[in-house]
């Protein structure tokens, strides 16, 4: 944490125009086009030390900087670099929906963060915020290659602008009609979204996303939903472990209606199938999309509880098998799973799709999701009745985990 | 090839309804499933012993097997298994062009595979023939984890049946306007595709496919085209190989009109284009599809042209190369473009993308193009001036290798 605080301090008070800056000391070791970042910083620096120099608006500057001190601190504690709209915007229209929201992403980001980061003493996150061309930014909190993570990334984006027809055609298909002024529609989208790839082959990878869209239609309409889910990849079937995780998602989808995660399972089980493999991606979780009822407050609480469930779902799967002894062919049967992987989310995922295919997006965040390392091997087939199979079984058959 | 052609024998003379078979020994080590092949092979022995044993046909039975022995050592000889149409069926109709196709894409494959294996010779390629439900089959030789090569396969598929809407509906798209009898045309659709990966990441992966099509349609007119490609992809840029990659295809084209290499060397440029990164996968070759003029005959000898081209263009870059040294941070650069190769693969690549979406299809021999390892970097950036630098510039700005 030490390391995205340092950057955060820097982003904050660097050029206000592209606040694009990096945690220098936890970046991999190799890459270049740090050169530059480092010295664009310095700029900033140096140019922030001509003002005070030249005595100008000097009391103001100790107001504004006492303040931003303040500010500073508090969103220290609280997240991993400013929201993307600015605290003191938040903080106006505290009572909007997109408010909250933003609020509650920024919020989920760091607590996720600082979960694994704990977990990881060794690793850091490095912390980039971005601004996007065509309007809003992001951030993206990413640990690589630590001692007990291969690749965690947790990224938060809020952005706006106009919707593009080939975008606003893949939402249309999913079942909403909308109406554009001259084949463009204004919207507003916001989400956290995050996939953990842990290094020990008993450590399974987890994936989240919640997100929340607004569209204004021609006639000045507004059209809302929310979108999410929490699901679990393993390497290898743990009953137990696939219990306590679909439990904990049952149990913050009971609190608001008991419907609830029985549909968000099984859309879950339908959603992440690879459908040339015949195989779900993993042992599922929940999964939902285009939810615009009973009401935005109650599907915005519904939505934090999902939220605040991931730490709960997850980290104690992680403490339990961490330092689990693992061989070679566990670790060759994980990077195979890897690559599964890779092709649902290149494939498949509506979200990378969508990505890829939005000017401006950055593709680093969107692309984030794929893990360090994969493999294909032409033929593989595990033995009958082995581990390999137990799990391919599952794969290929969803199971009820909670009744 | 010792394996191949054990298996060969076994393919030919096994039960005839699935032609399923596959190079026992050379498989990798682990998989299971095979247990019930070699059951299968076996239970076929046997039955031939007991028509033996009855005593009838004897005469029949004997000249069948004399005449089946000569074929099979002339297919043995030219092929890596029996064509999918039948070798007595392809003389039959040896004037038609699909059946001149057929062979050409069979010898194609036999010889790239027998270039490879000389330059690896503690390798063999495992060889499976498999039927298509639908109608056809093909021919999947791959050779996996060698000294030299880290996955290459080749692959040859000779299949028929009715066009799913879907699949035309994409081939509509590339400018084909046909007109279906009950939303159905009949198709024959035949090709040698291959992708060679090897393990120095001073080779280059070498990627091919020729195809052919045919289409009827609702009034009996027949549509065809022919369309294919040969492409280098380094991790390195060396010149001296570009130059010979290129000038060898050159040559192949001109033989025919010197419009051709510059039209399908750009196309191909196009092509292979990973558009979210801005990159090409490689340095491109030749590219070229919905070819139907100016004739039948001078497009397949064109064709003919370009994968005869295959062996001479490439293996003199792998025997060049194979024993060069190479650094760790070499072999990480190369499983980073390995991470591109499968994007580009994945979410763009036409062929794929049909496969994936054609029902029956054999997902094995669509995803044989999948490296046997990758990798992807949160914001990996080469330094400025770099070996790595230099080759994504190319791959950013693709040259003109030939004047």
């Amino acid at each position: 944490m030490a390391a995205a605080a340092r950057l955060f301090r820097g982003a904050v008070r660097g050029p206000s125009t592209l606040i694009l800056a990096r945690a220098l000391s936890s970046a991999p070791p190799g890459p270049a086009g740090r050169g530059g970042r480092r010295a664009a910083l310095a700029a900033a620096g140096a140019l922030g030390g001509l003002g005070l120099a030249l005595g100008l608006w000097r009391r103001q500057t100790a107001l504004a900087a006492s303040r931003e001190d303040e500010e500073d601190k508090e969103l220290r504690q609280r997240f991993m670099a400013p929201p993307v709209s600015g605290l003191r915007e938040l903080r106006r229209r505290r009572r909007e929906l997109r408010s909250r929201m933003e609020l509650l992403i920024m919020e989920t980001q760091a607590e996720v963060c600082r979960a694994l980061a704990a977990l990881d003493p060794g690793a850091s996150f490095s912390v980039d915020t971005w601004e996007r061309k065509e309007g809003g930014g992001g951030i993206s909190c990413v640990l690589q290659d630590g001692e007990v993570f291969e690749k965690a990334g947790v990224n938060v984006s809020v952005v706006s602008g106009l919707l593009s027809e080939e975008a606003a055609r893949q939402m249309r298909s999913r079942g909403k009609s909308l109406k554009a002024k001259d084949g463009k529609l204004p919207f507003c989208a916001m989400g956290v979204s995050s996939v953990i790839h842990p290094k020990n082959p008993h450590v399974p990878t987890m994936h989240f996303n919640y997100r929340y869209f607004e569209i204004e239609e021609a006639d000045g309409t507004k059209q809302w939903w929310f979108g999410g889910g929490t699901d679990l990849t393993p390497t290898y079937l743990n009953e137990e472990d696939a219990v306590h995780f679909h439990k904990t998602l049952k149990e913050a989808c009971d609190k608001h209606d008991l419907k609830l995660y029985p549909k968000y399972k099984k859309w879950c089980d339908d959603y992440f199938y690879i459908k040339h493999r015949g195989e779900r991606r993993g042992i599922g979780g929940i999964f939902f999309d285009d939810v615009d009822s009973p009401s935005k407050e109650e599907v915005f609480q519904f939505v934090k509880s999902c939220a605040k469930a991931v730490v709960p779902c997850y980290i104690p799967i992680v403490k339990k098998h961490r330092h689990d002894s693992f061989t070679p062919e566990e670790k060759l049967w994980q990077q195979l799973r890897r690559g599964r992987y890779v092709e649902f989310n290149l494939v498949y995922d509506r979200g990378t799709k969508f990505g890829l295919l939005t000017p401006g997006s950055r593709i680093e965040s969107i692309l984030m999701s794929l893990p360090l390392t994969a493999r294909w091997e032409y033929m593989h087939t595990p033995p009958e009745s082995s581990k390999e199979a137990e799990i391919l079984e599952v794969l290929r058959n969803p199971k009820d985990w909670v009744h």
